[in-house]
């Protein structure tokens, strides 16, 4: 049997924000099965904010993606033709194949230190497939690991997080609500916000588009905040900054405010838009004054403890992770939000937006 | 018996670096004991550069100094009359009592929790009662916690650390030599660079007043760094930085090339000369490239670890380190460096030094 596989190519390295030039679609023929390998047929992908990473040509803890190449990442396929006796025809997996149609991967089983090179996740058949890209997946389980095991909740304490009915933001809260902390949420606009308080009950939400955000955060903190769990950077990183009590935790775990500017920024090239940009960057991230002594200082005089961290360094938890969660989504207590987008061929456009806070609720492309 | 006592009192708030005019020495009759009062003759006191913070009138974690008050610090102590049934004329005790030939104080008893409020911890006999304001105190203390709860050293681990010969620097370095790490010193000076290789055994000590110190910092760390056991901040701080390993770990325990000028910074008022100190330090401080978005980026991406620490929250393991530590000084394997100022008087230009880091070893004035 013959397939054609639509896919989308990386074109050029973007120069500051991702435009529709940057990909291009193309269709290929997938070439007949080796022994032991098998066929994926692409379900549903998953479009995260750390890929903006993977696009430029400068290396980093991700390896960047090459020109010309698919656009690699998280997915649910189903298989679709197998020459390995450990998988079946039809089966759901979960594994990293890429903005594509079709994939042919080795079926090497996911052995709880690495997802991230072939390996793939056999999904249970109870649960919604795509909700193993998102709070069952990458997303929920850096949630999950930041707060458990870097936040470290306690009852009583207050949560602050940013980037809050996003696919790691929403997790991290309720997860936080059901430990008995005080949640306040940090969304961008009044729909977002009015979302985290009614329905995935936080106890208050601040939109960091309003001017009086600083101050307003600042009310919705009366005792001060014990763990912010860190996904944008910025000017929200510094509007929660002084509440910080004493002890305070700071699970960082991404600062998307800041990732075209860097990624620019560690772009290698001298064409004149990537310079023109370069200038660009350097001006909004550096150009103000230096907070290094002022983030150091306060990390004594309030023994902070500010923690990055990188879900892929913590594969051994995903199953203890998968056994909390699972009964938690099944019986309500966490609630899932999908932004769900029809067609491959969105998929560039919508990582754009994605950059930009457009999506509401984890962001997928149904294929 | 009557006894004058002589005293050290803080005349004025420095603006920028302390100056013999900000302090005076007064002497005063010492009163009769009351009942459950002992009267404490000073043998040694301490001077350490956390003090610095105390010598504003902004609040911090430490209450500030007030103008016409002792200046307050640890010292060593012996009973001279005691109408306590707990202490006995003659004893040695380490606390908190100040720049001054005799103090008054309840005889509470050092539990665990507590020991800047008046608490008293009785020191043994058999060892020099000096090193409990260093190396058996709380620097040593210091070293102690910050390195083990925080730092974690494994065998065959890079660790730097700055002020390396320092009152806390020493400690944490030879410790993490026992621990099997590869121990690189940061230090101002040949001199001092030649005592931390030779005589406590750190692999290298580079000099941060050298032109190409962060390439010999670089050369000093072939595999990277591991742990960073942050004493002074500013320039040491950004030429440790890239040198960060995977899952390193930051313990930050002071920042003294920034003290003087945050503390002016943090210090209310008005006058000419104030605002004129307060201009030189915004500019020294801030007036540089904003890298707040480079320490929380990297963070994520080297998956780093910065916690900050007082000592004061630790006391509960106070009786832990001494065990642990006396042993190692008795038997030779921590060495100890003292620089001992002689006369109470002597004590305000040693301080002035001690922030410019004219010390060499743990600045002890032998009253």
């Amino acid at each position: 049997m013959s397939y054609n596989n639509q896919q989308i190519i990386l074109v050029q390295h973007p120069a500051g924000a991702p435009k529709p030039q940057d990909f291009k679609v193309t269709t290929t023929a997938v070439r007949d099965l080796e022994e032991d390998e098998i066929l994926l047929r692409t379900e549903y992908i998953s479009l995260d904010p750390y890929m903006r990473g993977r696009m430029t040509n400068a290396a980093s803890y991700v390896p960047p993606f090459q020109i010309g190449s698919v656009i690699e990442g998280a997915s649910i396929s189903i298989i679709e033709e197998s020459n390995s006796p450990d998988w079946n025809k039809g089966e759901r997996v979960l594994g990293v194949t890429g903005w594509q149609n079709y994939s042919i991967v080795k079926g090497k089983h996911f052995d709880a230190t690495d997802l991230f090179t072939g390996a793939l996740y056999k999904i249970p058949n109870d649960v919604q497939s795509s909700y193993f890209l998102g709070v069952l997946g990458m997303t929920g389980f850096t949630a999950y690991h930041g707060l458990m095991n870097i936040g470290q909740p306690k009852a009583g304490e207050t949560l602050v997080v940013s980037a809050a009915t996003g696919a790691v933001g929403s997790i991290v809260g309720q997860l936080a609500k059901l430990k008995g902390c005080r949640v306040v949420g940090v969304a961008g606009g009044l729909q977002k916000c009015q979302y985290a308080i009614q329905e995935l009950g936080f106890d208050a939400c601040v939109d960091h588009n309003s001017k009086t955000f600083a101050a307003d955060l600042k009310l919705a903190c009366p005792n001060g905040v014990d763990i912010y769990f860190e996904n944008v950077g910025g000017p929200v990183f510094w509007a929660v900054f002084p509440l910080f009590n004493n002890h305070a935790r700071i699970p960082i775990c991404g600062g998307i405010s800041w990732y075209n500017d860097l990624m620019t920024l560690r772009q290698r090239g001298s064409n004149p838009r990537l310079l023109w940009k370069k200038f660009v960057a350097l001006f909004r991230v550096f150009l103000r004054p230096d907070k290094s002594a002022v983030i150091l200082m306060s990390a004594i005089a309030k023994r902070l403890n500010f923690h990055g961290f990188i879900i892929g360094d913590h594969f051994a938890q995903f199953p203890e992770f998968l056994n909390e969660m699972i009964p938690l989504v099944k019986s309500g207590k966490i609630k899932v939000k999908e932004d769900i987008i029809q067609g491959l061929d969105q998929a560039p456009e919508a990582f754009i937006g994605l950059l930009k806070g457009k999506n509401f609720g984890k962001l997928i492309v149904k294929v």
